[in-house]
């Protein structure tokens, strides 16, 4: 017999608690969560009291009839920009190409634009009003790239928009360093602009540890594979963790750069070649999915999520948070475009936004699941089910969500019945 | 120069303004909408000093930043039902077919046995948070059927609850009775049950004034178009109006049918035929589309919205509620679908939503538009143009409804930022 923890935190009589483990998951069904000082210390099923010692003044959540899961981790988002473009959109819808709108001055050049033009206030105000949608919609962990400066200053200003966010909301950040695209003034001169990145950006993103990872936007027209081996083992070599957007839109062998390199991520994937598919498993570098951007691009194109899987692949899905090509910051539809796109089942996808999350970010020991001395991060839902989560497909399901054992959203219903 | 209107209810400065109008909408520009007593008195642009004058007591809001539009009404919802089929959508996920679901006992005959195995209580408590959660999601007005009850006592039940529904709920409802399917224990003879449905169930359904509507599945494998006519043209003779399930699966003349009945609306329509279309255009129904049931059923089927629109067919868009096929009562998200996978613009999508779902239910003079006389139902939207309701897929972007010029909902923030 167990001795009893003790605990301020407990959420019990959950109808199931999503347990992510190495492989797959366990479900307790009646299950507690119990925690001390913001770290899980004991989950299990059925009655806590003899499990559980209470300290006064604890935390104590009822959750019949919910789910408890681990708080969402989010592994890909772009959350630093200013201006919107639903004016793409509208005409996207009505037929308008994307090199088109590249031409007419919109397309990313026209985040870069304003996100240049933003103060660094701007930029922050932006990604806290990002995050609170991010919690409110179960998200307790995510990886943000800067990416819309495209110049030492801007690129710099974006970082610490993220690391004054990540100092003032519950939300954890790991950032990233993106290397996004070629910016108009260096067009004719690409290679100034690899050499401003690798002599000038890296060193300074890394000396002033504003980034975790760096990423680099490797696709036909973006930058090359040659490019993005420089650029990352630049990156690797001032001690970043590496990430790839990896044949999104044609196979050029990002995939397989991405295992050549140890990247810990390669994401899109949705065009990324057998081989190297078989590399990054052998490897062991996470495919980050990100089907929410097809979607939203009106492309039938998917990642080949289960042939990933059986390769041997760790999947997490991520929302690609992005003014241009996904503007959405709800994980919980993600899922659901997992299961309805991709063919995961809802405990896959929801094992690929908490535990393949975590390792797609490097945060595995302390995030993406809840085993004793992990943060207690979890979201309580309001349905009996891990599998309402993506069957109940837009639906706002979340109830709770706790960080580090403190309840940092709750939903009021906000409803006024009454006899008319 | 116009006279100032007194008002007892005034949302102001709204970024825009979208206003549906017969044949396409406006947009005002810093924008705002009078009312009093629950009806909408002027909209107009700019300052309301010179225009309005406010009773005291008056509600006033605020919508720096914000868009306003109509109530959404959704035009077609199954939301009286007990027990959910989420294990069926994992077991379609994972390659089942709907008639080995159906076989095994799931599919709608699960639904029947467990609605009919519940109290009225009981289904009035679903049907409650449903509509919470559509009112959270801006919807003002639906129409809600019945038909998982498939015996006179389990229907009249359903519009019982959804009766009592209305009067403790600010969400109208407009109730219609759905011949939904022929239940297990009349599969030996069906004309035994259709007998049943125009000789007992519509009278009493008729005489109770329990439904303004009648409906019945017309599809291949449920009603054949002559049972269809049989049952819908008893339901006129009593003084019901008429919708079709039509042409869902199959084109199986069910447009045509509407057409010739003069039904109100025919609904899903993904094959409908040119001249089916052609005829409901001739004959003023309304085609309400349905995009969440193919996306949530994996189909990459869709109703030819541009097509009808061209044929001068009246669109309507719904979330199609129910157990089986669409477990979202999120319109919001049904706009994103729309656009995504119909190609509507978002103005176009969110004019089906207001105006055209209150055609679809013989309620545009009173809902779906904010014309001077009509109640003031509407919804205050965190985003600063129409475009992003449909742009920001997913997004809980519903920050205040209102219903007959008060606030019935109202979203709290709910997220505690700290600094750790």
């Amino acid at each position: 017999m167990n001795e009893k923890v003790t605990a301020d935190f407990l959420a019990h009589s959950a109808s199931e608690v999503f347990l992510p483990v190495s492989n797959g998951y366990r479900i307790l069904q009646h299950g507690y969560v119990a925690a001390l000082a913001g770290r899980v210390q004991a989950v299990g099923e059925g009655d806590t009291a003899g499990n559980v010692s209470l300290l006064p003044h604890a935390t104590v959540l009822d959750c019949t009839g919910k789910t408890i899961t681990p708080g969402l981790v989010d592994a890909h988002t772009h959350p630093v920009f200013a201006g919107w473009r639903d004016d793409e959109f509208e005409l996207r819808i009505q037929g308008a190409q994307y090199k088109d709108i590249l031409a007419s001055g919109g397309g990313i050049m026209s985040s870069v634009r304003k996100t240049r033009a933003a103060s660094e206030d701007e930029l922050l105000c932006n990604v806290l009003s990002f995050l609170d949608e991010m919690l409110s919609s179960g998200t307790t962990t995510i990886e943000a790239k800067s990416g819309y400066g495209l110049d030492l200053q801007s690129e710099i200003k974006s970082l610490n928009a993220l690391k004054r966010a990540a100092e003032s909301h519950p939300v954890e950040i790991v950032p990233t360093f993106l290397v996004h695209s070629v910016p108009t003034e260096y067009k004719g001169n690409r290679s100034e602009f690899i050499n401003l990145v690798t002599d000038v950006m890296i060193p300074e993103v890394a000396h002033s540890r504003l980034a975790e990872f760096a990423d680099v936007f490797c696709e036909d027209g973006v930058f090359s594979v040659e490019e993005s081996r420089t650029i990352l083992t630049c990156a690797s070599s001032y001690g970043l963790k590496l990430k790839i957007h990896a044949d999104e839109l044609e196979s050029t062998g990002g995939a397989e750069l991405a295992a050549e390199l140890g990247a810990v991520s390669a994401d899109h994937l949705i065009r990324a070649s057998d081989k190297g598919l078989s590399a990054m498993a052998a490897r062991g570098v996470v495919a980050v999915l990100l089907p929410g951007t097809p979607f939203f691009l009106m492309s039938d194109e998917r990642a080949r999520a289960r042939f990933m899987k059986e390769q041997g692949v760790t999947l997490a899905i991520a929302t690609d948070f992005n003014p241009g090509t996904s503007p959405t910051t709800s994980l919980p539809l993600v899922i659901s475009l997992a299961c309805l796109r991709m063919g995961m089942t809802p405990g896959e996808a929801l094992w690929s936004a908490t535990k393949g999350g975590a390792m797609a970010i490097g945060r595995d020991h302390t995030v993406g699941a809840l085993e004793p001395g992990m943060q207690c991060d979890l979201v309580v839902f309001d349905c009996p089910s891990h599998r309402h989560i993506a069957y109940r497909y837009g639906v706002h399901l979340v109830d709770q969500v706790v960080k580090r054992g403190k309840v940092v959203f709750r939903k009021t219903k906000g409803v006024t019945r009454q006899v008319r």
